[in-house]
């Protein structure tokens, strides 16, 4: 009887779920509505409903199922396998979803949040694979990493460790959410790129990144300065120059402090490729001390996916393989 | 017959001596002068003959030293036991000083650069005495810090990491030694606090500062800096503020990164005492995230014997009670 666990990859407006068998292969990739609005309980709900439907869709019974990875976001307690405040889930604070999912679908489950389950996908079987000292960002709406020690997941005291997003990068930039003033977040994210190009063009008056949005700047996402940048927009070159000057003088920092061996970056503002990625790698070889420079830097290989993937793969490790740490389980 | 350890500290213009014995307890501190001018060869000589004269000194045998631990300034190679490089003491490149020394006395030598060493002997029985997740700097002539992490000191793959001097906390400010521009130590170091007051002078023409310093700006230390400001002179007092202001950005970004439960500040910078200390504790808790920002930021307890404190702590974990990780033993 083949052996399979799940992933599945909570966000704001979408769940992903993935299977895994033993051998570490994955089958389709399932995404429903969050339907946040529902609260914690109506979400938990729809994960145990869509964990039954993806065993439903491959014919996994209950008995195949070993375990599930849960990634959701905000502050997490693994080892309590709690949620403990998300800022994307309206109403989530100190919920124990590992308990909650587990109980709705009789296995055992191991949660993280959904950056550092990205980061474990990379690391598993992305970009990071074979490696060490790796960091693995996420650069979606905002920015954060999971950092890999020695092949370990540092996380911290709290689990509060790599919050490379609200580094200060600007001393007196503009006022991020968590009451910082310049924030990497407000130039590298998602967000911050948009934010970007909107006060570029407040400046500028007109640009291809405009039309290209429809004529309102208030629709501008990172995705319309990226095409209007390899469209030779000057004005979206000059965005995306900037998002990768202030990540370089982030991720030079990040190297000098950990020395590690890769950096992935992932995450939707990656689409940006080259054009982004250049400049970043210029400005970490320019900035960071002569070892620390020669860390490699690459764009993830798992895309959207590498959440629901790398909350998988750790059940894998965890529930197959059983080379993980039964105190992370719930 | 009571067994002891060498802890010796080699800096550029001095070299400090200490010995431990096997319950942890120190003797008297000698330091001697460098000499560097003397090379590699020349100074090895006179760390063999300083340890040699502290036996004598305390009248102990070779058979009671059970082994040496060794702090140099720069780049090190611990586990081959080299200096791989040392701005600070000319000629030295891969100098294999562990076996250098080790065969002047006859017994096992542990070296690791001079900020690891000091951060050693905080860990162990210093401010950082109890806590497994600490990061202690030393803010001197430059600044550096060795990190623990669950107990362990982390260096990274090329012992290049806890370079925070070198993180960048002003995108265009000046350029450091090491290339990269507006780095913390332009601003917080020994040296970056008195360019920033010669910097003031230069504007403000007259202060009290200057007086302290008998009319001559270039010979304003940072020891200067802080007289002058605890002594009311506003010119000086802004010059603290300014350093502690680039300093919390810093840690505030460490603590985002790390999650650690408490930073330990040493060098001969932290003579400032409050006055540099409170300000960098309020602007931690201004920019770093809730969890992180509750990390605990107090003073080194060793003062200027840190490092040959630290060095000789590890070398009694080492050779002592074999605790240690015998890799690092050349």
């Amino acid at each position: 009887m083949s052996q399979y666990v799940a992933g599945v990859d909570v966000g704001g407006t979408k769940i992903a779920a993935i299977l895994m068998d033993a051998a570490g292969r994955t089958g389709a990739w399932i995404t429903w509505p969050t339907e946040a609005a529902g609260g914690p309980g109506g979400v938990i709900e729809r994960i145990i409903a869509l964990i039954k439907f993806i065993m439903e869709q491959n014919g996994i019974t209950e008995q195949q199922l070993l375990g599930i990875g849960l990634g959701v976001p905000g502050l997490v307690n693994s080892r309590e396998g709690k949620s403990v405040f998300s800022p994307n889930l309206p109403g989530w604070r100190d919920i124990p979803v590992a308990a909650m999912v587990g109980r709705g679908i009789g296995v055992p489950v191991i949660i993280d949040n959904d950056v550092r389950m990205a980061a474990w996908g990379e690391k598993l079987l992305g970009a990071g694979r074979g490696w060490d000292d790796v960091i693995c960002l996420t650069l979606g709406t905002g920015i954060g990493s999971g950092i890999f020690i020695q092949g370990k997941m540092f996380k911290g005291r709290d689990e509060s460790a790599g919050e490379i997003g609200h580094v200060t990068v600007e001393k007196d930039g503009p006022r991020c959410s968590c009451g910082n003033l310049g924030c990497l977040e407000m130039y590298a994210s998602g967000r911050g790129i948009a934010r970007l190009a909107r006060e570029a063009l407040e400046q500028a008056g007109s640009s291809l990144l405009l039309e290209l949005a429809g004529g309102d700047a208030g629709s501008i996402t990172a995705a319309t300065v990226c095409q209007a940048a390899s469209q030779g927009d000057h004005l979206a070159q000059q965005v995306v120059a900037k998002a990768a000057m202030y990540l370089g003088i982030a991720l030079a920092g990040l190297a000098n402090i950990l020395n590690p061996q890769r950096i992935v970056l992932g995450g939707g503002v990656m689409g940006a490729g080259e054009l982004l990625l250049e400049p970043v790698r210029r400005a970490v070889r320019e900035r960071a001390m002569p070892l620390n420079r020669e860390v490699e830097i690459v764009t993830a290989e798992l895309g959207e996916r590498a959440g629901a993937i790398g909350a998988a793969a750790l059940a894998r490790q965890e529930f197959i393989l059983g080379e993980g740490r039964s105190k992370w389980i719930w």
